[in-house]
């Protein structure tokens, strides 16, 4: 049953085989993936050397070889990136809007502050695309998590060992038309749909606190109480910096869908990372909710 | 400078001038919208009952002749409104999706349970729609509160003393863009922006709930913490059944958007009603926030 065509969106999401070659700069922004991907560089014998954003990468990554820079410290970045051999990199793990109050300036900085400065407009995928484009003006070739772990993308069909059902499919087909349409316009990459009623939209505050929402109006009788209903959709952006933002689930994300009541999970297939895969379909399948990778259509015109 | 075009979109609002005649029945859900329209329909004189949805009414509908029904007191209704002379109706404040769990079954009801099973499913337009038209085929002829009170509709303009920078009128249009790809699916009315990133969307939480994440989210760093920027927005969905569910503000969406440090409240002009206008006014000018009623402009074509 996921073989049904969905949305017409781009791009297709295949992982493109990128040959990378030296020793790995990541640049390690908030949560867990920073880690993930360090361990799967580590299994595949790619050397690697992560760059911390203080107050954003979790203390984890001192595990691993490792440098802490300040948001701002931009010639410091640099300057662990060539002193590792670093000219391939990845950037991954969220990052807060920079604070120009807890800004550490540094001469590389002051070099670049209008680029800088340009990082407080606009929506995420408009200001990762940027941060992108300026790595790569200086000459470093920058990946996506997917290309360094492939391993890591959801893969098409039932993950776990629940189906979704008819009235499933309906809600997962309304979600990826709510995430379709917001991405256009560079907002969120999660929807929550119950029985044909869109009960959360993502923008901001992340897919955590939006399943924590719908648990809450579940609660208070906003949705319906009884027995597990509804949907969680993850999906990118269409036209999204794959490289840098790819929408993530994990067991956590399983857990917090099951307090919201939620009968199962949809994740656009090879464009939505899984951390910590079998941990992930061993909490769907505890909970009893399905774990669905969706093949998005391709993009065939406006 | 609201007189500049925005967003095609139907329908342009021009409310009818509706001749209700007899006694107004007033189908109260939830917040102070009832009690606001039966002290509108006192002022001009109107006769009205109120029928008040237990469990969804506030306690204060008491002030006013009334009757408590319970969910699922279809007969009871009926009977409420036949008995006070009440063949026009407004329906009026939100409710919760029926929670069948605390349903009382009466004789109308049981006859009329293939549409009251209807409305667990699907978006809160979708469900109203069917509720007026249920109403409609009994006999009743259905009003919207703009029709009883005009006067609580927001208007054309800068409302009170402050006025949007050009900054702002760009969040406005990128939040009208917003809610009107979502008000196609039938979500949302309302979405916070702040400097180009759309920081919240407003599905089935509220516009106070997503206000309070708006504050939570300055807090934590997730949006600039400094001075005032960004809008709150709110506009009703493109063919939204508008007799039933109009956006409204108040001094409390006010207070709460300035305790997330926007910089002002864009509405439909028409389109969105504003409750206690003098004091939501006053309490904009008083936290240095601007009020705009914007003109959507009219549907050309898709």
């Amino acid at each position: 049953m996921p073989q049904r065509r969905r949305l017409d969106r781009a791009p297709a999401l295949v992982p493109e085989t990128v040959k990378i070659k030296g020793p790995l700069g990541i640049i390690a922004g908030r949560g867990s993936l920073p880690c993930v991907l360090a361990e799967a560089a580590s299994a595949r014998g790619l050397p690697f050397h992560i760059v911390g954003i203080r107050g954003e990468a979790e203390d984890e990554i001192e595990r691993f070889p490792h440098t802490w820079v300040k948001w701002g410290e931009v010639g410091k970045t640099f300057h662990t990136l060539d002193q590792n051999g670093c000219g391939d990199i990845v950037i991954i793990g969220g990052v807060n809007r920079p604070d120009f109050s807890n800004f550490r300036l540094d001469t590389g900085a002051l070099k670049t502050l209008p680029f800088i400065l340009s990082l407080s407009k606009g929506g995420d995928d408009h200001i990762l695309s940027r941060v992108v484009r300026f790595f790569e003006q200086k000459g470093y070739r920058v990946h996506g998590a997917r290309d360094v772990a492939p391993e890591l993308l959801a893969k098409e069909g039932v993950l776990g060992s629940n189906t979704p059902s008819a009235e499933d499919e309906d809600d997962i087909e309304l979600a990826l038309r709510v995430i379709d349409a917001l991405g256009r316009l560079d907002v969120g990459q999660a929807a929550v749909v119950i029985k044909g009623y869109v009960i959360a939209v993502e923008a901001a505050e992340g897919t955590d606190a939006m399943l924590t929402r719908c648990a809450e109006l579940r609660e208070t009788g906003r949705t319906g109480r009884r027995g597990r209903a509804g949907v969680l959709v993850k999906a990118p952006k269409s036209g999204q910096e794959e490289r840098v933002d790819l929408p993530t689930i994990g067991p956590d994300t399983v857990a917090k869908s099951a307090a919201a009541g939620l009968a199962g999970i949809a994740v656009a297939a090879g464009g939505v990372l899984i951390v910590e895969r079998d941990a992930t379909i061993a909490a769907a399948d505890r909970e009893g909710l399905f774990l669905l990778g969706v093949t998005l259509a391709e993009h065939e015109g406006a």
